[in-house]
């Protein structure tokens, strides 16, 4: 008999509004599982916030860290591959570039993660392990597919695409 | 005289560490800031953790969120369009596929920003505004470009690409 396929959806919307001088509050709600979190955004006075929150790309760093290593535990335990003390450095590395006076132009360089999962199973179940958390970290596959995030502002017409 | 052209490096590191069923701690630092945060993800019980803290999809979210509002905000002063109390609507939605007992695969389906500026200048204007925070957003930008993830394991024989 075959085995069974399946399909199932994850999604996750935030409404964020500004509560301060580069300070956002976003409400985040996990929908299908019906979880909410409300998680902010700063900046350092360098540029132009209090510091009260972490900035995006900090957010950012944390969450694909996360993903990786979630998913290393949750596939260790399915593909009974044992792991220890798993410790994971990121490194992630951006380039802005500016003309001018004119709004800078962002890119990516490179990001690195260094995967220590203080196992002593055979390298190649760890590289097993570790194949299987890639294709599982919703952040990592969507940055190796790449996304052109869709936007709609809203005007006097009401909303467009833009 | 032609106007000077600038680049500057964006650096984050993130250290995760295992700290609970599912729960991770990572220590997030902005290095061409010297700035720190300590940023925690977590799991619901659905998924075999405690709950303590969000989802590494919810930082995501939040930090997608807020990079584009920090861009709006940030560009609005630069290129002189007065914004008001600017609102953002984010939803993103995720696929995975799983056979039989093997572990899942991931897939973005797509993510939609709604964008309110709440502003009275001219939609032109608000469109232009708009297209600068795209560019500034080191998120979106990386989204756009897509990134293979370069991942190193330890092993007996000390770091290996993997």
């Amino acid at each position: 008999m075959a085995e069974e396929r399946k399909t199932f959806d994850v999604v996750f919307t935030g409404k964020g509004v500004m509560s301060g001088k580069m300070r956002n509050d976003i409400a985040v709600e996990f929908e299908t599982m019906a979880e909410r979190f409300e998680i902010a955004t700063d900046e350092g006075p360098f540029h132009g916030g209090d510091g009260t929150a972490p900035p995006p790309l900090a957010l950012f760093t944390a969450a694909l860290t996360g993903c990786v290593m979630t998913q290393i535990r949750a596939f260790s335990k399915r593909l009974m591959i044992p792991i220890g003390a798993v410790e994971v450095e990121a490194r992630l590395h951006w380039q802005g570039h500016q003309q001018g006076r004119e709004p800078y132009v962002t890119a990516p360089v490179g990001f690195d993660l260094h995967i220590d999962l203080q196992s002593d199973a055979p390298e190649a179940d760890q590289r097993r392990l570790l194949e299987a958390a890639k294709k599982g970290c919703f952040i990592e596959q969507t940055l190796a597919q790449g996304l052109t995030v869709g936007h709609r502002l809203k005007t006097q017409d009401g909303w467009q695409d833009a």
